[in-house]
C-alpha cells in the first residue's frame, strides 16, 4: 500500500466532503445520526465479530486487561454508542448561528456567524465505542472526519466504519464524511498531522506520549489535552466540611481520571484541624500519601502512613491511589504552587473568604479554576455541552471540556447596501 | 552572543512578567500606556538618531525605496505612535469579562472568564512604529510579549524598547513585560518560535515568505494571516450601480493591502451589461485586467486591452494594478472558484436576491463574506475592534481581523458551595 498516495486521496476526499456537511441542514445532519444508530443496532451479530477478531489478536499478544476491557465492544458498549448517537442529535445544531451583529459608523452591520472547522482528524486508543462517539460530533458541527483509532481495534473500527457510511448515505449525505483509515501503519498518522491543505485540526486523544509525538510532528493546529495535574487548595479560612468533603471526593471519585485531584495544597493555619481526618479517610480508601515535611509530621503524629515527596511529586499525574501533599503558606504560596507545577487543567480553592476566593479565580492560569467544588466537576457533561470531545489544555481557540462549540469557528460577516471605503 | 541561552533568559523573563501582567488592574495598564506616550514624546531626539543610523545603514545596503519609507521614523509617524498608546488606553479591558454563567443541575455554577493569553511573540518587518503598536495591544490585553522586528530596524527598535521599559515602570509594571530581541541573528526566531515552555502564541505579521516559513518551523500556536486573494461575485440579479461602485472600489482604494480584490467574478447574464462601463474604469485609472475568454472579448469588443489569464493567476495576489476577471454561470460557480482558488480571507457578493446572497454568506469558507459591501471593509477599526493586530486567515482561535479578545483566551470558572461529584 502506499501510504502517501492513500492518505492524499483520503485527504482530497475530506475536503471536498468537507464541503458538503458545511452546507447539509440540521434535520439531514440529525437524519444521518439517527440511521448510525439504527445501522448499528441491526449489525451488532458482525460487529461483535469483528470484535472477536481483534480481541482475539489483542490476547495473543498479551495485551494488558485494562487495556483489553477498553477493547471489548460488549453489547452494552453498543447500546451506549446508540444512545449516544441519539443525545448528539437531541443537541442544538451550532452551526450558521449569528450573532453580535452591530451597525458602524460606516453604515455597514458586521457580526459572527458559526461554522464548521472543516476537516478534524481524531487519533485516538483502542476503544471502539470512541470511533462513534467522534464521528458523531464532528458530523454535527458539520466537518468531515478522519478518524485514526488504535490497531488494536482495526477490525472493530472498520465494522463501524461501515455502519457509519451506510447510516449517512442514506440521509443523503456521503459516505466520505467520516473516514477510518484502513491501515495501522504509523506513517498515516505522521501524513495525517502535516497535510494542512486537507486537515483543518488535529484532536488527538490518548495518552501524553501519545499527545506530545502529535504535537511535535503535526503541522496542522492541535487541540489537546496534555494531562491533568489538579490541586485542590484548603485555605485558612475554609469551611473545614466542604473541604474534608472536596479534598475527599477530588481524589477517591474516580482515580483514572484526569480532572481526579493529584495535589493537596492546605493553608499552614488549618493544617493541623484538617489533615488527620483527611489522612484517615485517605488511608481508609487506600490511598497512599507523599508528604512535605510538615504534611508528613502531622499525617504520621496521628498515626497514618506518609511517604516524603520529592520535587517530581509536585509535577506527577498519578491516575492512582496516591496523592501529595503539601503545607503552604496561603493563597499566594498556593497560586505560585499552582502556576508552576500544575498542568493548567484543573484548580480548586476551598474558602470561604470573599478576597482570597477571587484572586485565586483571577489569578490561577488553568483551563477550569474552581471555588468550593470538586474537580471532578470539570467535564463537558458537567458543563452543560451536552457532549465532550475532549478537554483542552491549551490556551487558543478551546480551552477546558470541547464540545460542539470548539469544533467551529466564527467568520465575520457584513451586510452592506452598496457602501463602498470612503 | 549565546543566542540559545539568551532566549532561554528572554522566555523566563517573560513568562514570570505575564504572571505580574495578568493580576495587572486596568488602571495600571493604562496608566502604563499614557506613560509611554510621554515618555516617546520627551525622546523624539534619541529616537531620530537611532533611526538615522538604521536609515543610513539601509541606504548604504541599497534597500529599496518602498522598504526604506516604512523604515523612516518621521516626526508624524511618532505622532501616530503616541496617537495609537492614547487610543489603545481608551479601549475597554477584555480581561477579567465573565460570561455565560449558569447554575448546572448538580448546583455548581459555571461560566467563562476572558484571560490574557500568557506571552506573545511577535515578528515583523522592519516598520519601528509597529512594536509600539504591537507592544500596547499586548499591554492592553494583559500579556507579556517579546519583539522581534526586521533586522534593518534594529537600532530604532532598541530605542524604542528603552522608552517603552522606562513607560511601564513608571506605572509600576516590570519592564520584562515588553522584551525587544536585542540581536539580528536568524537563529533567535528559530528558538523564539519553538520555546513552548515560554511562548504561547506567534504572530508573524510581514510577507508570505515569513509567514510560511515561521509556521513551519513553528512549535508554538501560530495566529497567522496567510495571504489575501479577495474576491468581488457580481451575481446576474446585482444591481449594476452598486456592482460597479463596489467592484471599482475594492480593487482601487487601495492597491498593497489584504483586503484589496484580485479577481472578479461576473455571472455571465451580466457580463456584458456590466464589463464594459468597468473596463473603463479600470483602464483610466491604470488597471491592468486579465480576463478568461469570455471576459476578454468583451472587454477588447468594447475597445478596452485586456490580457489572457492563465490558471495561475486566479491564485495570485498582486497587491498592484492587476485584476484578473472570471465570467463564471452563476453563484454556484463564484462560490466553489472562491472556496478552490481563494484564500479563505474576504470575498464579497453583489445581489439583490435574497436567497442567493443567503447562499453566498452560508457557503463561502472565508474569515471575511460580505454582501453588497467593498472588501476594504475587512479591517480591526472598520469592523469596531478599536485595534488590529493582524487579520487571520486561519481557522482556529481568531478568524478575521484579531483585535484585543484575540490575544486573550477564556477560562471556565465553578462557584459552588462544597459541591462534590455524586
Amino acid at each position: 500500500m502506499d501510504i502517501e498516495a492513500y492518505m492524499q486521496q483520503l485527504g482530497a476526499n475530506a475536503r471536498t466532503a468537507s464541503r458538503a456537511m458545511a452546507r447539509a441542514g440540521t434535520d439531514t445532519k440529525n437524519q444521518a445520526l439517527h440511521a448510525i444508530a439504527e445501522v448499528l443496532d441491526g449489525e451488532r451479530q458482525p460487529l461483535a465479530m469483528a470484535n472477536k477478531r481483534d480481541m482475539d489478536n489483542a490476547r495473543k499478544n498479551g495485551l494488558e486487561a485494562a487495556l483489553l476491557d477498553r477493547l471489548e465492544l460488549t453489547s452494552g458498549r453498543i447500546d451506549g454508542m446508540i444512545e449516544g448517537l441519539e443525545q448528539v442529535a437531541a443537541l442544538p445544531d451550532p452551526v450558521g448561528e449569528i450573532s453580535d451583529m452591530n451597525y458602524r459608523p460606516s453604515g455597514i452591520q458586521v457580526g459572527k456567524m458559526r461554522v464548521p472547522l472543516g476537516v478534524v482528524g481524531i487519533i485516538y486508543e483502542s476503544r471502539p465505542n470512541v470511533t462513534v462517539e467522534a464521528a458523531s460530533l464532528c458530523l454535527k458541527s458539520g466537518n468531515a472526519t478522519i478518524l485514526r483509532g488504535g490497531s488494536e481495534a482495526i477490525h472493530s473500527n472498520q465494522a463501524i466504519a461501515t455502519c457509519i457510511k451506510r447510516g449517512l448515505q442514506s440521509a443523503g449525505l456521503t459516505g466520505d464524511a467520516v473516514q477510518v483509515i484502513e491501515t495501522t501503519d504509523r506513517a498515516a498518522v505522521g501524513k495525517l498531522v502535516t497535510m494542512s491543505e486537507f486537515v483543518d485540526v488535529i484532536v488527538p486523544r490518548g495518552g501524553k506520549g501519545l499527545i506530545e509525538r502529535i504535537s511535535r510532528e503535526a503541522r496542522v493546529p492541535v487541540i489537546k489535552h496534555l494531562h491533568g495535574v489538579c490541586h485542590v487548595y484548603i485555605d485558612g479560612q475554609a469551611d473545614l466540611d466542604k473541604a474534608h468533603n472536596i479534598a475527599f471526593n477530588a481524589k477517591t471519585h474516580r482515580y483514572g481520571v484526569c480532572n481526579a485531584m493529584e495535589t493537596l495544597l492546605v493553608a499552614e493555619s488549618v493544617a493541623e484541624s484538617i489533615l488527620p481526618s483527611l489522612a484517615a479517610s485517605y488511608t481508609e480508601a487506600g490511598v497512599n500519601m507523599r508528604g512535605c515535611e510538615a504534611a508528613k509530621n502531622i499525617i504520621i503524629t496521628t498515626g497514618f502512613p506518609c511517604e516524603a515527596a520529592s520535587e517530581d511529586d509536585w509535577h506527577e499525574e498519578y491516575l492512582a491511589h496516591v496523592l501529595a501533599i503539601r503545607v503552604v503558606k496561603g493563597v499566594d504560596a498556593a497560586i505560585e504552587h499552582i502556576n508552576m507545577y500544575g498542568s493548567q487543567h484543573t484548580d480548586a480553592i476551598v474558602t470561604e473568604n470573599y478576597s482570597i476566593g477571587r484572586r485565586f479565580l483571577n489569578e490561577v492560569d488553568s483551563s477550569s479554576v474552581m471555588i468550593n467544588a470538586s474537580t471532578r466537576f470539570a467535564d463537558g457533561f458537567e458543563y452543560g455541552l451536552g457532549a465532550e470531545i475532549g478537554i483542552s489544555t491549551d490556551k487558543i481557540h478551546a480551552r477546558g471540556p470541547v464540545g460542539l462549540d470548539g469544533l467551529t469557528s466564527q467568520k465575520y460577516i457584513v451586510l452592506g447596501d452598496g457602501h463602498i471605503r470612503e
